[in-house]
């Protein structure tokens, strides 16, 4: 017996008979003597209708005004399921974010969470209320309804789980876990029976969606125990918490990988300090989102910069530097498109210095030729040709022994 | 220059063209130099198909969780008008009704106001900016969401009005005011320029739904003037006020009229204190609704009682009078359907003592015969043949002089 957070998203609840369908996945586990708090995210496409309302009328709506709108959303949702619960005879309460005691900062579409009230909610599971909370949204201290942004639900319940001391949040989505790498690309995907949140981390762009990041490192700095599973099949999912009570321990736990690279290499640069600065304050300032950065000294006064970008942002990563050339002093700028990132993802990867050498040996036995490196404490990331990225996480997930007949037993 | 509230109804917002209209409806207004605030209702239809959800879910929801649902409706439309308003180039802020500061007892579904917190308001409107206040809705002290029950929109408008001070109250509708009786039968009816409260409130049944009598008892109590107008036409409305206020003193301002009418008559009652006391409060407390009470002795020992109700309420009256007859100890029940009630209302007949003989001769001259009579200080109402109805109300509107070319000018 303990108390369980357990959220779902918009497609788990984008019917009434999917609300239905919650309701029984809310009761099995009241049922079990568990004590329940429920986050949900407005019904399916609802936000998508509401935003294209406002675009009837604007093409600049305030973010407040927007909030205003959007929160509609999650409060349908709370009340059907709220009324679901009690239809079935549970005695159950909902509560928008602002009622449940989310409190956030005075900003509008992306406030983060200042902090929790929480006397209402405990009050009610005393009373062995089900507690149905609206997620995304939250209020400031003047009661001015604001949301959290992308992920916004997610992180809802892990805010609510780590306030309520819980001991689990249980994140519902359309998918049944977090896996070794993507199952719709590579055959032998293994889905994963636990993941530390920093693996976790490094691995967010794997089945995008899952699971936001920002949820994950809030999970990780107040130590919410998460589980993604699935809200349509019965089977348990992946854990998501420290690393030192993970019962599997593989090197590499996991292979991400994106297509759509480029390379970009800023030549001919002035060697000395702010040059590195310079360069990426001037495309942070532009809005333009680099990944991997490598910088090489090919002389005393000249020096190279790469990173890689998105091949969709190229043309506009190219129109920033040309346009602070006089700023930046570079002779000249070279671009390679049609690259991938491959990434191997894994804790244990610290204590096992042999990792990125046993990645390049394997990605050099495939014939496949290595564009550019970066590591991390728990990842090394190789860009390579996008042709050949499949071929490359297959190997790699072989390799690392990370293929499986069946999912591993808990 | 004062501080006008506008309200604006279901339909006058019904879609976002609609939303675009009553933008420029108060921005005409605040450029005329006055302070704003709007009160909306939800949109159209979107009351009805949260109802229906609900329906899908359960057959008896919760009044609490009904109103998380339905208050969502007019959160849509105050965020959709300010952003019109904004787009247009005006400062303008949304409010929920617990946000606009309307508190109310702690009873879903039909919650009273009990206190307006106008700081908030008072404040934005200091600034220059439109307020656009979400109607039916409030919050009670431990910030619940309540609904005001029929008529909310209009009461949260006058409620605001009363608390703000404000010069006037704007009612848009889809009428273009309070007619002398209901145009859709009556050729001839005309608009009033003006009315008193009590006179609204008697006629509160012609035109159904241009005015809840919650919201014109709460102008009443306030002293609020009220302007019954249109949403789609540019012309004036009706205006409610005190009757010393008043330019126009017909002493009968309008006829209403109602069909579907049943008089019912319980005879051979035991003539004592308790009678009308025991049948009316057995009828209450079975839910019909009473309207013309007539009671007559016929001798020492027995007494009859006559009432009217609504035709489709009879079948339940006689029920819940024959379950009661150890009780109520009647000898038997007679009932007359197909009748229709007509009522002559006017401040100006207190001092005109003539005036209920007056309705009486016309009738007679018309051949009509009055089965019932009840007379109040500014109503007289009658109840005759359903089939004489319309014949009745053409013959007086002609005889009290309410028939008119054109709608007089203020």
């Amino acid at each position: 017996m303990g108390l369980i957070v357990q959220k779902f998203g918009g497609t788990s609840v984008g019917s009434v008979e999917r609300i239905l369908n919650v309701a029984n996945r809310v009761i099995q586990e009241k049922e079990n003597g568990h004590d329940i708090v429920v986050v949900v995210s407005a019904m399916g496409k609802t936000t998508d209708q509401l935003v294209s309302l406002a675009g009837e009328i604007t093409s600049k709506p305030s973010k407040r005004e927007m909030d205003m709108l959007l929160t509609t959303g999650e409060q349908v949702t709370i009340s059907l399921l709220t009324m679901a619960l009690q239809e079935r005879g549970y005695e159950a309460v909902s509560y928008t974010g602002g009622q449940a005691g989310i409190l956030t900062e005075s900003r509008h579409g992306n406030a983060r969470i200042t902090n929790i009230e929480d006397d209402r909610i405990s009050n009610d599971l005393a009373h062995g209320r089900i507690v149905v909370a609206a997620g995304f949204q939250g209020k400031d201290e003047n009661g001015e309804i604001t949301t959290l942004g992308r992920g916004g639900s997610d992180t809802t319940a892990v805010a609510l789980a780590a306030a309520l001391k819980a001991d689990k949040c249980d994140i519902y989505t359309d998918v049944t876990g977090v896996y070794t790498t993507d199952p719709r690309y590579i055959q032998g995907a293994r889905k994963l029976a636990g993941i530390s949140y920093d693996e976790m981390l490094e691995l967010a762009n794997l089945g995008a969606g899952v699971l936001h990041p920002r949820a994950v490192e809030f999970a990780k700095n107040y130590q919410v125990a998460l589980e993604v599973r699935s809200s349509m099949h019965d089977e348990r999912g992946t854990l998501i918490e420290e690393e030192s009570t993970l019962e599997e321990n593989l090197i590499v736990k996991g292979i991400a990988f994106e297509d759509q690279v480029t390379r970009v290499s800023v030549c001919g640069l002035p060697n000395d300090l702010s040059t590195l600065s310079t360069i990426f304050t001037t495309l942070a300032e532009n809005g333009v989102n680099v990944d991997i950065i490598i910088q090489s000294v090919t002389d005393k006064e000249n020096a190279s910069i790469s990173f890689s970008v998105k091949t969709n942002d190229l043309e506009e990563t190219i129109d920033v530097l040309e346009t602070h050339k006089g700023k930046i002093k570079f002779k000249k700028i070279e671009s390679e498109k049609g690259l991938s990132k491959v990434s191997i993802v894994g804790s244990g990867m610290v204590s096992n210095p042999g990792v990125a050498a046993g990645m390049f040996s394997v990605l050099a036995k495939e014939g496949i030729q290595v564009k550019m490196v970066s590591t991390s404490e728990i990842k090394v990331s190789t860009v390579v040709e996008q042709e050949d990225m499949v071929r490359a996480v297959e190997a790699l997930h072989e390799a690392f022994e990370l293929s499986g007949q069946k999912a591993p037993v808990r």
